[in-house]
């Protein structure tokens, strides 16, 4: 019998992505890329690991711990430094609030087996993030797509989904990936409104909220909820989710991120991260809680800096050369643009033509769409290339647009 | 509405476990623990870390691409090794036929996530590992307990759980955890020749596989599946699937283990890694490639030595002490001794009396069982405690069971 026969009804729903698929013409170094929604390498806190490694090399007793099997809920002094920097004027998180996971993608993971039942109703936006799409789709739940505009989320196409009924809302208020956009705070209010009014707790995931290159952005859905309800119904009655990570403001590769919740939710967690992988690297998370004391306000300060000017390149080189059928966002942070082509333009035609001819990659926005929409969409990141590149790449790509639109429309 | 209200049926299906709350116990620097399986930190090859990561500060460039994100699949070169290590006379493994995932743990999630459908029957020995049930609850199986001996799983228990059909069998043929039992050759060979006859897959887990006290085990379940099969046809009609980790042989919070299977597969496998944390710490799977081809060998080496010793110890005081109404196993290799004591004796009983009195910790059988047996049953763990502090535990343990056993006999 074929393996394929075997398998379960959930992963037969788990399907190759394009993201994954378009990673591995990144090898190719001759592409440049603007895919990949990564941090720039070069801008990785070095010095400051080092330090960290060799002041655990010269405590022996506590460097061979931490290479030990550690608690499931996490490294103690990093769920404290968690609860304290996330903790609003009206919520003071306790550490049994907050569960380290291997970045926030598995805290999507272990939320989707905590939540969704096959053919469970959630409600996601259009676009969002493919990885949480991913998910999802190995627990075989029905999506209800909800419409944004250059302001993220419709709230009316919110409370149609509420009233409809649904598990849960996953959302990225803050520079959108892909999308670029972020929500404002009328508007965030609004959404917790709903939440409660329906009874629909929220996946708030804050991947990109400290990168920020103009304004700080709105308070997140969380502080919100807290001003709603105060904190003596918030541990109680509480509906946010929150989910963030390192992997975009320090390292990817120390896989540490986490989820707050209200400590009932998050013991059930524990269990399912328990079963899952026992527990995330305590070495990781040692190094991890080390940075977050010692340098990362200075650093994500410097990430703004570099990455805010590679944002201005990026706005800049497509008001200069995209053709005006095109539109796109300018992101007040985060990684991403969006680009919308003319009616008709298909994406993945436009890629498939751009990596030979161009030398340059994308993510088609088909991908991040549960309703079959976005196919003249583009994702474009910024963060990995340095002004000049992309003012080159977005020469390229605008030229080839202007010649594929010019095919659409004659 | 309270959170309980809102768990999915998968997620109810998962409990809090013995271990778990055990561990918690752990913490308490009085207790002197002979409960978890996990290596002595004492033994951990730090010198050989501390080398290599100081080879990483020496290269920049390479440093930094093991702190970004990395593929799925896993690294290259740690595949590669893998692949070399286990492929046998038969079957020639490429890297396309292995998985890197968070420990075997990780592995065993992805298998059951992939393979296991709510109400599928699956085969697991009685007693078993306790992490492979937690992870297997979560896909609400129904299970096939099968009964063992002194040599592990009966055949003909096996077979029968074979007639009946399941998704597969999971086993751990070499000094298994909880019973310490090693499975002979020629019993191996049956379990390979039924699952053919009857076309059950079978996940060997070999976490242990390396810790051998007097002679190597016997040939691996993949090994024999190779021999009955050849090369030609393994990679289109092999059921083995094994599962390997670093985490008992060099450091567990490195969190590296792996999959070997056939590839399309492991295929599979990769997308369900993909959605659940997007990939292993590219830093981890460095750190554990160049302790593998650096210092693996002399280091299990002197493990064996070090760990054979403690077995010894522990064995000669059960020998010396226990009352002989008390049976255990005498393992060649692994970390445990598995305790039967007189019927009528609960272990979970005996643990609460054990903590505060002699305060020690074991942990009680009947956790990993799936069939409601074990409650006379113990699982001792030697790994931990130096060759005295053995005997001493043992002494008071088998005094506090003495004193039981006459409680229950009169």
């Amino acid at each position: 019998m074929r393996w394929e026969n075997r398998f379960s009804k959930d992963a037969v729903a788990v399907d190759a992505s394009e993201i994954r698929e378009l990673l591995k013409v990144l090898a190719d170094p001759r592409i440049i890329s603007f895919a990949g929604g990564i941090p720039d390498p070069a801008l990785f806190p070095m010095a400051e690991m080092n330090k960290i490694v060799s002041a655990l090399e010269s405590d022996p007793d506590i460097y061979r711990q931490a290479m030990q099997y550690s608690p499931t809920e996490g490294y103690l002094p990093l769920r404290e430094w968690i609860a304290a920097r996330v903790t609003t004027p009206q919520i003071s998180l306790q550490t049994e609030n907050v569960l380290i996971t291997n970045g926030a993608q598995q805290s999507l993971t272990l939320l989707a087996s905590t939540l969704i039942d096959n053919g469970d109703a959630i409600a996601v936006a259009s676009p969002t993030y493919l990885g949480a799409l991913q998910v999802f789709s190995g627990r075989r739940p029905r999506y209800l797509s909800i419409a944004t505009d250059e302001d993220g989320l419709l709230p009316e196409e919110v409370e149609r989904a509420f009233k409809q009924g649904c598990k849960f809302l996953y959302t990225i208020p803050d520079f959108q990936n892909p999308g670029g956009m972020t929500i404002p705070e009328d508007r965030r209010r609004r959404i917790v409104e709903l939440a409660h009014q329906y009874d629909v707790p929220v996946i708030e995931d804050t991947a990109y909220r400290a990168l920020y290159y103009d304004a700080p952005p709105p308070p997140s859905l969380l502080e919100i909820e807290g001003q709603l309800l105060g904190e003596e119904r918030w541990q109680d009655e509480g509906l946010v989710m929150q989910l963030g990570t390192v992997s975009k403001t320090m390292m990817p590769a120390l896989r540490v991120g986490w989820t707050i919740a209200a400590a009932s939710l998050i013991e059930k967690l524990v269990l399912l991260k328990q079963a899952n992988d026992l527990h995330t690297s305590t070495f990781n998370q040692i190094i991890a809680h080390e940075l977050a004391i010692n340098v990362l306000d200075q650093h994500v300060e410097k990430l703004r800096e570099v990455y805010g000017q590679r944002r201005d390149a990026m706005v800049a080189a497509l008001q200069k050369y995209l053709p005006n059928s095109t539109r796109f966002t300018v992101p007040g942070g985060g990684m991403f643009v969006w680009l919308t082509l003319p009616e008709g333009l298909d994406a993945k035609i436009l890629l498939e033509k751009a990596l030979p001819e161009a030398e340059l990659a994308f993510v088609p926005g088909a991908s991040f769409h549960t309703d079959g929409g976005g196919k003249n969409t583009i994702r474009l990141s910024f963060s990995t290339n340095s002004p000049e590149v992309i003012d080159d790449g977005m020469k390229k790509l605008s030229a080839l647009i202007s010649r594929e639109s010019s095919v659409v429309l004659t």
